[in-house]
């Protein structure tokens, strides 16, 4: 049973309302938009990211015999509804923006138009996806603007909230700007570039720290990154320095093509290091570092000039850690052709179809205008169709698209909007008349609850 | 191919290190400890959970055909290194403390012993599992301290990072103490109490807001909980007694036996609610309130006597919001019959096998030693044997029965530890003499390279 394509991975809220549609016989066309509500502290941006995973799991979406058995057996829903289940596929459509897109808050990256059973079923999965990647994607590209230019290196796996959240993280990252990942699974699954140095176990189950240099540069002769730091880092440089010769007079062909620290003052390390690499004829030994680090410490290390030529993100990267959460949800914005809005306090949102239309100025973003589906507006519409009865309507892009995708749209940001923390002035998104006229038109048909709450 | 077992879940530097270690001969007895090495802030106490899901991923380990052709034909590893895979299975042994014990920093929670190569490619995805739900179950205890008594739901699996994370998230706050999930798979799975209610959707799906909760209840008859604030939550609960009044007269047996708020002023909302309720004759109908709630939240509306039965919690448990990643690491503790230690800067371990003994003092854990593996020490060890030989030694316990023991260690807390803020005086964490003695005579083997550093 793969993890990956239960359509039990739903709230139980999901079952029981689709009771109620299928009791009913609620099967209209439902509208639902996913978006997020407002930016979390220091972020400028979004980047959308996931699309490929809700796509897949849409055109997968059925109920197992062993998942009907459940549902049969459970005890928590009336006789007759898991035959209900049986039939149950996506047939809708998926109007999305392309992943790597940059967004803002109130503005649809996804939208499901489905009979109300499938639309309302697919939430609690789509949102895990969505958010998940586009949360991670966002954290990584602020990472990318930090270290201008360097390689930057997924490396969040053990500390990943599950296997998911690895194999995902390192996706998003990588379209996000990163060069790769250290984990496996992702180089076999999706393909991704995949690095790797040592641990300090490996020196530790050696007795003599130049003994491990050696064995493990013979063991890899190729790609060999030697870990500086398990005991003192300058010191272990000198052992890389003396083994590069020792090969050197074997003729034996191996180099040292890099060195990772992972702990201390990594500006002065990295700066010692370089000098007595440089000084012993490693010039082409590159510095890798990691260790506890975020875009803050990147962008230090990168403004002060250390020598590092790459850096590996671990827990930071992969669980986002300064913001784990996007204030993401998928809202019923029609039903049955009317606009749907939910006033709830302070959760208010905008109905109807939507359509995001972003305008640039001198080739960089400037503004974003929100409006309903079908309002001509200035600028370029972000939002597509993707899919159609339930099947996608395009082969699923390459990485390698949608990093370059990323790439561009991150090059368009004005440079207020590359930085680490709030800008003065946000990216200006604005809501068009239409929609505002939709908004009111909503309310007044709904009127008597806002009159009587007075 | 399950998301689960895959043996290249891991990092790539695990498998170019079991390259050295096949190539060399290296495989002798190492001896890895998993453990944290600070408590984040605000946290008096962790929680360990996650034992169940890494025992069986050691006893499941192995390369699948598909993976081995995979390492065979991605050339990042020499020719014949997928020989070695093919026959590499889990051996060794596991001691672990219990599924719901507290435990404070250094102490580990797991050891693993076993031949160099096993030992070492496991890092990954065992930290990967250990360390998320023990970083959920610490967080989810600290809601059921702060919630004292009240029904505690998990609602995170849309915001959880992935689908393992929404599942795993559900088992840990679980065993910690929550009363259940709304993630229907962690019922099929794992027979976890799942939780549903309704959602906005289903409301703005009607024209009218009393024929929604008339279809919802007339659907769910046995346990229906109405959700009042799609547009105004007073009004709402006013419609929520007019039907119950109606179905009370048409006398079909059909009671309203919840509500749920999700926004606005929760402490006011709900004693008003409240209030309408008992004048409407549905003092048993219970109020439920969600909405990006959190332990802080939880305690306030509690402190504040607000008439509220139950918590929806979901964003800020799953993730562990406000500390989403713990300092846990798996580190060497002995080779070859050697105890080994790590010194690098900031982040130096103790060497060697360790046992971890809690003292009691009026009923109350009082203080734990660490100290080196059968050295006497007062208290009770924590640390037992689960595993021999690669397989376990006991059956799975139930999750009753890590419930139940959760729930004594968090009553045997000390009560300055409840609370949600850093105590002023942290719990006391011993090291033994025989412990420092170990790590002096450790420095000593190595002792040249702390001299060369001056």
């Amino acid at each position: 049973m793969s993890l990956l394509d239960s359509a039990l991975l739903t709230d139980l809220y999901q079952l029981t309302m689709l009771h109620g549609y299928f009791t009913h016989g609620m099967r209209e066309t439902a509208v639902f938009e996913l978006f997020v509500r407002k930016l979390p502290a220091n972020r400028n941006f979004l980047m959308a990211v996931g699309l490929e995973q809700a796509l897949t799991f849409l055109e997968q979406l059925r109920f197992s015999e062993e998942d009907l058995e459940w549902v049969e057996k459970s005890g928590k829903f009336p006789r007759g509804f898991a035959a209900h289940l049986a039939s149950l596929r996506f047939t809708g459509e998926v109007h999305a923006v392309p992943e790597g897109t940059i967004f803002l808050p109130n503005e649809p990256i996804l939208r499901v138009t489905a009979p109300m059973p499938e639309a309302q079923l697919v939430e609690s999965r789509l949102m895990n996806l969505v958010h998940f990647e586009t949360l991670i994607a966002s954290k990584a590209a602020r990472g990318v603007l930090a270290a201008s230019g360097k390689l930057l290196v997924d490396f969040g796996l053990r500390r990943a909230h599950g296997a998911e959240a690895g194999l995902l993280g390192a996706r998003a990252s990588y379209i996000a700007g990163y060069a790769g990942t250290a984990t496996v699974s992702a180089a076999q699954r999706m393909g991704i570039p995949i690095f790797g140095t040592m641990a300090h176990s490996f020196v530790q189950a050696h007795d003599d720290e130049s003994a491990a240099f050696q064995r493990f540069a013979e063991a890899y002769p190729r790609d060999t990154v030697l870990l500086l730091d398990t005991y003192d880092t300058e010191i272990a440089a000198h052992k890389a320095v003396a083994l590069a010769s020792r090969f050197k007079e074997r003729g034996n062909g191996i180099h040292i093509s890099g060195v990772r620290l992972d702990s201390g003052d990594l500006a002065a390390l990295a700066r010692n290091v370089r000098r007595i690499l440089d000084e012993g004829g490693l010039g082409q030994t590159t510095i890798f570092a990691s260790g506890n680090l975020d875009e803050y410490a990147m962008r230090e290390l990168t403004a002060a000039g250390a020598p590092i030529d790459g850096f590996g993100v671990g827990s930071s990267l992969v669980t986002s850690s300064d913001a784990p959460v996007l204030d993401a949800v998928y809202k019923l914005q029609e039903y049955a052709g009317k606009p749907r809005r939910k006033r709830s306090t302070g959760k208010a949102t905008w109905p109807g179809r939507k359509q995001v239309f972003r305008n640039l100025r001198d080739g960089r973003f400037d503004h974003d205008i929100v409006t309903v589906e079908g309002d001509a507006q200035t600028g370029s519409p972000l939002l597509v169709q993707v899919m159609r009865n339930g099947r996608r309507l395009h082969a699923p892009e390459s990485l390698q698209t949608m990093r370059e995708r990323a790439a561009a749209q991150l090059a368009s940001l004005p440079e207020r909007l590359k930085t680490l923390e709030a800008a003065t002035t946000p990216y200006r998104v604005e809501i068009s008349p239409a929609l505002h006229k939709l908004a009111a038109q909503v309310d007044r048909m709904t009127g008597e609850i806002p009159a009587l709450c007075q």
